[in-house]
């Protein structure tokens, strides 16, 4: 059976709350073997309250050994099976620019290129251009129009632009025109299937006329495509949960990924405190909160320890503020590991806590990666953390007599 | 590739003994945080004295956060998955009565009603009548006689009795004929296939003669049914693990689970004392013995922390008497957990020990959750459980060369 079935027959409406905080990036390394990590370096008082009342563990974001991106990191979290549902790199571009795909879109990367008089490319990156000329090639890629549906062409940075197609029945089972060399002409797309096709021959069109429109843009006399994803196929969080969601997150890419799974998006500004804030105001029109904060994987991605170790403490400083709206449940984790040491995404599992009224206290006093090896939840797979919310909540009934 | 089919492929006969201790409802939690446990409270030294020379750990019965009934967590036990093996409600309540229900049974959830002049529901539960009444209401249904099939009506107790219909070729896709509704008639049963349509006309057949043999029953006058079930398919025990098995219980409920995976139903009488003289007496006709105390999880299921701590201390000094049988693998877990603070099953994970002479001796000297969360099993699924006993018991071969 179905999980997604399971909670769907075995949930039940209550008036308890939910806040999951995904501090993105959480879990770390030490630099040197038998060193601390950032989270045990940080002071995190608020934190390891909450680690002493409640219930602690590792959460797997996907499998042990597998490093996710955003995308499944958080469909995990969220309780969407990783390695089931899939979201495309378009998709994901769209999302990470604040571009609101819909059912009806395919999605695609492009680069601007630089292509010689015979056609071949010269620069896959058209010599990195600024965001300015970018913006004035995207503009200049705006003008073109294709019968039959909307394109919409959205700047993301240098060499890299968003296409977005619209219409009815486009697929996304085609090629990139991306040869990924130099000295080949951009490839021609081909659809896999009917649906494929249709999106193929718009974006033949696309290619042809950005030719002609760019002409005059110097190193910007081209482009590639890649990455043709559709809107994926996914149950909302009322659908399967029944519960009214809403994530206060500042950067877009998870504004998106929330806005997937059917959650309102409200707009917290820029700060933490600002996130805090909306969700205190917006505490009684809602049954769960999603906030993320972001700082704790930038600044590993940055290989910047001692700037982690900081935004967790500065993370830690604003756990009260959640706390005296007293959620039913409390969840702290993050959608992967992110240690400074390696400066990427990880696959090691990531410190987690739940907080609740009807938690098994276990015997760990602080959060971290160490302590989290030790506590009642053990180690647990990101798309049971859901499962353990709703339960936690109230909100999940007997399964069987 | 299946685990009952891998299971059957590595067997090997031996004449090794497993004993498997069900404290139902186990699990606990502390009535204030960071306060201890029923288990942690008790004073249990011969648990202790088994996860010192054991190995412990903690049970999920069915996923993360979800709370199983009765049904699933013995079935987790057995080593059947509970998501994929589900057994129906008619079947379960059939069973919690001692009812033998057979492959060409059909089992159903009964309530008398009150029904007005006008045929409407004026009472679903008939006024609470008295178990006398409801024993003479049983009566006057068991004269009724439809061609083709045999009939069997049971008292629960109050409103509710059991019907199994018992013929060829039934099926169980039928609706409730209970409306869950007063002022409206109850509803005519209709099959979803051809099998439950069978069953469907005789149903109706059935409520029909009932409400005129119920005529001068006063509030009695009508009766609703629900929770179709048919006997599932379940692999034996001896099929499965190739053990011969008994299930020494007390309780209707828990007999009738162990017979659906095909074990020998033992009479103990009432007492753990006589459960443990009835595993002693049939020592060396059995390799598989399924024990089964209640009173952790009733008492649980009261509120009553004190006295749950006390029917664990009663436990406790069982277990001498048990091991002086000198089992080759003794388990001591429970089907779920019922904390006192919450009066009813819950999802947290269950202590689960296992003593053998080659478990691997973790650091853990006493059975409680908290020191079970740190032992050497881990968190497992009880469906795993069984593995671990065959194997310990040297009862599985390598598998692949």
């Amino acid at each position: 059976m179905n999980i997604h079935e399971l909670i769907h027959d075995l949930r039940e409406a209550k008036k308890t709350k939910i806040v999951m905080l995904v501090a993105d990036g959480l879990g770390g390394l030490p630099l040197e073997p038998g060193g601390l990590t950032e989270l045990e370096t940080a002071s995190t008082p608020n934190l390891d309250a909450c680690a002493r009342d409640g219930t602690v563990g590792l959460s797997v974001p996907v499998l042990p050994g597998i490093t996710p991106g955003s995308g499944p990191g958080h469909l995990g979290l969220f309780g969407y099976d990783p390695l089931e549902y899939r979201i495309g790199r378009g998709i994901l571009e769209a999302l990470g620019i604040g571009f609101t795909v819909g059912a009806k879109d395919v999605a695609i990367r492009g680069n601007f290129c630089t292509l010689g008089a015979d056609g071949k490319i010269t620069d896959r990156r058209a010599g990195r251009p600024s965001n300015d000329k970018n913006k004035a090639a995207v503009e200049r890629l705006r003008t073109i129009k294709i019968p039959g549906v909307e394109l919409f062409v959205e700047p993301v940075k240098e060499h890299r632009f968003v296409l977005v197609i619209r219409g009815d029945g486009l697929g996304d089972r085609v090629n990139d025109t991306d040869p990924q060399a130099v000295g080949v002409a951009p490839l021609a797309a081909q659809g896999a299937d009917e649906a494929s096709k249709k999106t193929a021959a718009v974006v033949n069109q696309f290619i042809a006329e950005a030719t002609k429109v760019l002409a005059t843009e110097g190193a910007i006399n081209g482009a590639t495509l890649r990455g043709f994803a559709t809107y994926p196929k996914i149950a909302t969080f009322a659908d399967v949960y029944g519960l009214k969601a809403a994530a206060i997150a500042v950067y877009p890419m998870y504004k998106g990924l929330a806005r997937l799974v059917g959650m309102d998006i409200l707009d917290p500004g820029q700060t933490l405190q600002g996130q805090v804030d909306t969700l205190a105001r917006v505490w009684n029109d809602y049954d769960f909160f999603f906030l993320h904060y972001k700082y704790t994987d930038s600044t590993g991605e940055d290989g910047n320890f001692p700037e982690k170790v900081r935004m967790i403490e500065k993370l830690d400083e604003a756990v009260p503020g959640i706390l005296k709206l007293k959620p039913d449940v409390f969840i702290v984790t993050g959608d992967h590991s992110t240690p400074s040491k390696m400066k990427s995404h990880s696959w090691h599992p990531v410190p987690t806590l739940i907080l609740a009224d009807n938690c098994r206290t276990d015997e760990v006093t602080h959060f971290n990666e160490r302590a989290c090896s030790r506590g009642g939840l053990g180690q647990f797979q990101a798309m049971h953390l859901m499962l353990l919310a709703m339960a936690h909540a109230g909100r999940l009934g007997k399964y069987g007599a």
